[in-house]
């Protein structure tokens, strides 16, 4: 009787100990918990480039603009600049990456604070930047840079400790197998057999990826994709399948529902606290994801609308994936390292309230300025955006104590404070020339012991 | 009785009437008659043409002397011409094509007296001269002419009742699913199933070729090939089943022994009558089959010895494949359309003597010049190649009759002849100054009524 | 008698009368007073623009750096990227200037308040940015952008009212004849007469400049380069002989000694009030004149230290004239852009300081923080680089009145001050949060009724 | 009265041995006696070379055929094959001469039989193929090929003992200092003195030319050229004074009336002997001087058609000068090859009537056959271009004797003849099979003791 206890015991730890297995369904895929790294991560830094950042004009959408939707901008800019008979593939040549030099590169996304980075290894075009055996000389080995890129920045992103991740779309716009399933309604998979998945398998094989960002799948239910029987190979067999985060772009229907974190759109942002894991992606470039040349600084976000768009992401749960696009010839051009590098030094003062906080129980008030909340053990951030005008801000969602203690984060020194009814806690800020505030916007106040 | 005889009769018509079916192993496929058309052909011209016409160095065999086996003197021709890093693929856009008008080169092959036309579709560079779907960016379509070759040639040839004929290469040298294959010692099939079959297939129904030339088989057997399912359904129920010709390089050990006719080794010519049909392949440029900007005289066939090759194929049974390679931007460059327009000339004199021709019961004599036969219908011909200085030619094999008449192609009248004991029929060539015989060289005899 | 006097007063006039005419020596040149719009004007745009644009790598010395001192780094370069003989001329083609449109430009100097713009119509390359009809194919008409950039930029800039400057380069680097010329110890003029001078004419002749940079003049004496000629044709002579304006390279030992106002060495500052109107000219990059891919934000100005050394430069009595360097594709990049504009917003709330101003009686204080004087009628500016802690700023120089008023441009309302024996007044900045201030740095005071 | 005697004897040596100077007139310049090599030389080589090779489409006028006057099949050349914008300049840096080896052109033009080879120096396009001083990044050293073209081919060619001649245009289309000249009515001479004349001497002094042969002359008076003064200082001053050759092209109405030996137009033939020198220029590919991608076999000049002209142009007096054009990359292509070499292979047996023979008293005969005569001490040769079908050749105008003898170059033995009083000297021709012929066109028969 007792061994029979024994024996059940041990196979009920049996049963524990065993990795639990996920089957290629929804429901079993949704239900594997995030790995943790990602949420603390918070900051990401996302990279556009392939043969797209060789016109380098309009967007990395160039293709499709100019051969899918024929939208004459595009076909005049082939017109004059090309001889007849250009095609896209005729771009790749010139797609050199001769300056590209990834520790340079690495080393700008650590200063800018960012805790993984996320290169497009395959964007809609089908190139590969890195030398697929399904993709022969429509990669970046055999054509153009001659060089591994996604194998060259991981090597140096992970030098800096930083996560990589792996971007890839699942379609090819012009890919002839892709078109030949859609025009069969996408009940044949020869694309999805022959091109989309062997290299899903094979980066995943050969990179060992952090975070698969996942793209491309709207025009297709996942069961035309096999995403869920990828995502079951990835989550119990792959050799990352203990650390790997993905998103949820999977099929058609499938994003904001399903998947590892949620994306939701381009540019998604929620209005109140989601209730799951979710990122925001965003560019510098305000109108295009890749290079263009004829960027002006009309569309370039600004220093302070990064850093609140990065404030209030945290605030609401969210990771903050900032893009930049590279040029043909390897380069991150200067006003895409001054971006990057004000969120660095913002964050080297702040990054106390963002990375590895939770939001707390409110995100946000509104009263003379903005304030955005987050919380880490039992400690309250508040980052408030403008400067009121009488150096006195106010906050009605924190409950004082006799304890509380109200700093702001780069100063020295303890913020005097009152308790207001109607108005909360009224806080002073110091009266001090611009030149001597720790940061130019979006100054976070630390509360200690409060509710 | 009578009913039961009729219906076996009538049952025995079925079975003949049916068509019958080709397994795919050798002994069926070997039993299979030659479409008439090709042995009547006698002459055709090749057609070397892709990536490597763009280097245009050397030979055709560019990118393997160059990365495969690594040969100095190409590996200097990079490093002096080009930057470095350049790659193979990066020449395709030079492949313009910009001037292949395919009707002229038609007519040029017409004016040759070409019976038949072979062009490259694929050669071991992979490059494939059509649109085809499983070789995004690295087809004629997608990069450089931004045409489809291979269909644009054959509507040319075949307004002209010339037949088509396609090169196709089963290996690729540097596919990295063939290497892959290779490393696995050809155990897997991954370039079979992905590249190289679906090609041959997709070949066949959209271009339905007269003949299939096949190469780059020497690597593997042809159980890696799964050549002879192709060629079953090539034989039973692909749309050119009934008119299609093949070549003999199908797999390790295959050529000179199974297959349609035989190619065996490139230039190869039999010392005597083989007992197989067999085509002669050979290049106007000796020293490459694809074109080459460094060719000078010392290495282009004269017109004489291409014509004495001619005459001495088809006398052996063969047929005679004369090659030319075409510019980058889709020239035919004059040297080989003076060759071509040669034998042109010639057989609109001789060409009797040679189309639908067969081999007699004597191939060749040499007596004081040296001496070639066909014969057609009871008539025989024999051409001599060297005129002799006394003005006459004896043939030992012909035993005339009292009613022999020898007469000259091109030459209006009889020749007088006496028959000689040991020297045989003595015939009695006309006294012409040299601008007045029908041909520069290799004169025909007539002789009617001899066995 | 009567008549006499009549006579001569009316010759007295007619010398009054007459211009001025000046001959060809420093002492004459020099006595020129010069037109009133340059010292009005203060701030300047400089473009540099060329072949050197293309490899846009190192420096616009490139080269020179390549194949005058032969630098490693720069030889690396040409081996790393380039066949093997590939020369600087053969990068003029790819100069296209293709995104290169003037009114775009002139909007952008118009923004940051620029007066004059001054563009490089030939550096030492010897290119020239207009269809030089003495360096035929090696000019912009002919080779690269095909246009007349000299021509178009100097439209769209005067469209704006905006003055326009021609930079030009007496010496090329390898031109034939003035390396011949060179090799005879400058004793022959073949360069000069027959390039160098023939083009400065045209440049007035066509292009009517208001400004003329000269540059190149440091291996030859002005006699060897005819410079004085020049310079009396110019001022009695040319078409804008009233309006023009020169610089001082216009020999060896010339500059800062002769010519029109005085830019002495690049970046050259002085250290007091000079006596001869001067400009300083310095690139937000500060490593190169030219635009170069490899530029970093390591080499780029920041706002602050270009609006410092704007405003020392004023209060010194010079101008100040900031490089930027286009694209080969004629696009100003964002990093660029951005700092003009950083220019123009702080001149829209200070230019009143700046434009037309006079050095005061005492150039620069530093108490707490460093102060910069100007005046114009009778009104002194003192614009301080950083805002004290305490929020006083204190001037010693400047002596009160009882109706003394300071203000802050940018800012309503005055500014309440007292009077300190030791200290001088002492004014009383006001408290106000960064966003609201009218600048981020560099605040100007305006002091009316002081003495 | 002796010494009186001595002195007038020295005086008259002293003027005799003086080397007589030629004044800048055409009486005086023309009166110069033509050193011997030219007329003994009899067969040149002339090459065409240049920018115009890049296209190599049309003809060697391209250029201005696109942009002169403005032809609608070389504009839609440009528009189908390059991106808008592109000029003529933008082909140079393509015109790489990277298979130009001198020294094999060099053994195919001796290989070929030519006694003098004339190149392009500078074609109507300007491009110099020298490091031209005044025609500067428009020169093969600088652009292109990297290369002294000029200087390389006349080292090979001397090397061999070939004469080196040098063409040069005096006009450029399209230098604007000469369409300025152009435009004042050719009163004033930039052009001249800026480049074309500074350029000539330069030729002369560094490469020091057997032969300059001039062109480009026809839309101005030799008084704008001053080429009177340059051929002067040719004929007394220069290095190559006493052995160099001239042509007819120096001015309007100059060619067939002054200068050295006349080539009158482009392929121009006399119909009786001149009395004059003169060369006739002509091209293999009858419809373009330089290489031309688009040249078909029906343009191209047939063996006999050239050895035709040679030995007629030899009869009437005249040198033979024969055109080819390389590659952009420096190479002959075999067709021009194999015409040179059929040349060559003719003169090895018939050059002993061609090289410095004279014109007999009479040229030509037609009888049978048309019968061209040349004269060499006292020996007569005739060559007739068809063999008469009855083997017999009739010479009507020598005059035999009883030594006369007759044979054929390239036969051993001597030919049996009778006299016929109406038929002149009938001459029987050996009765030889087609290969054994000496060659295959024009015979040459020799004549000995005949008057």
């Amino acid at each position: 009787m007792l061994l029979l206890l024994l024996l059940l015991v041990a196979a009920a730890q049996a049963v524990a100990l065993a990795p639990r297995r996920f089957t290629p369904d929804w429901q079993s895929l949704d239900s594997r918990p995030l790995p943790s790294w990602f949420d603390e991560a918070k900051f990401g830094v996302f990279v556009h480039w392939g043969v797209f950042s060789v016109p380098a004009w309009g967007s990395e959408w160039f293709w499709w603009h100019w051969k899918g939707d024929q939208m004459p901008a595009y076909q005049r800019f082939m017109t004059e600049n090309y001889p007849p008979g250009f095609s896209y593939a005729d771009f790749a040549p010139q797609f050199t990456a001769r300056f590209f030099h990834p520790d340079q590169w690495a080393e700008l996304f650590q200063a800018a604070g960012a805790k993984y980075v996320v290169l497009t290894t395959k964007h809609h075009e089908g190139f590969t930047n890195w030398p697929s055996p399904v993709s022969w000389n429509w990669n970046s080995k055999d054509v153009g840079p001659h060089r591994d890129l996604v194998g060259e920045l991981g090597a140096a992103v992970r030098k800096r400790k930083i996560r990589y991740g792996l971007y890839h779309s699942l379609l090819e716009w012009f890919h002839p197998l892709y078109l030949l399933d859609k025009k069969n309604g996408f009940k044949t998979q020869h694309f999805v057999r022959a091109k989309t998945m062997p290299e899903l398998y094979d980066l995943v094989k050969s990179y060992k990826p952090d975070l698969i960002w996942s793209d491309g799948e709207w025009e297709c239910p996942d069961t035309y994709w096999n995403s869920t029987s990828f995502l079951a190979w990835l989550y119990n067999d792959s050799p990352v399948k203990d650390e790997v985060i993905v998103n949820d772009r999977w099929g058609q229907n499938c994003s904001c529902h399903h998947g590892g974190y949620y994306n939701c759109q381009d540019k998604y942002k929620p209005q109140s606290l989601p209730d799951h894991k979710w990122e925001m992606c965003t560019s510098v470039d305000r109108a295009s994801w890749g290079y263009r040349r004829d960027m002006t600084m009309s569309t370039i976000a600004k220093e302070n609308e990064i850093i609140e768009e990065l404030v209030q992401t945290v605030s609401l749960g969210g990771n903050y994936l900032l893009n930049i696009g590279p040029t043909k010839d390897g380069l991150i051009v200067p006003i895409f390292q001054e971006r990057l590098l004000a969120v660095g030094k913002w964050l080297q003062i702040n990054g106390e309230a963002i990375y590895a906080s939770k939001p707390w129980r409110v995100q946000s008030e509104k009263n003379k300025t903005v304030v955005w909340y987050t919380t880490k053990n039992a400690t309250v951030y508040a980052t408030f955006l403008y400067w009121p005008e009488n150096g006195i801000v106010n906050l009605k969602s924190p409950k004082t104590t006799s304890a509380t203690k109200i700093t702001m984060l780069g100063l020295e020194g303890d913020l005097s404070w009152t308790q207001d009814p109607l108005e909360g806690v009224l806080i002073s800020l110091p009266q001090l020339p611009p030149t001597v505030l720790p940061v130019e916007f979006a100054w976070t106040l630390k509360l200690t012991k409060v509710n």
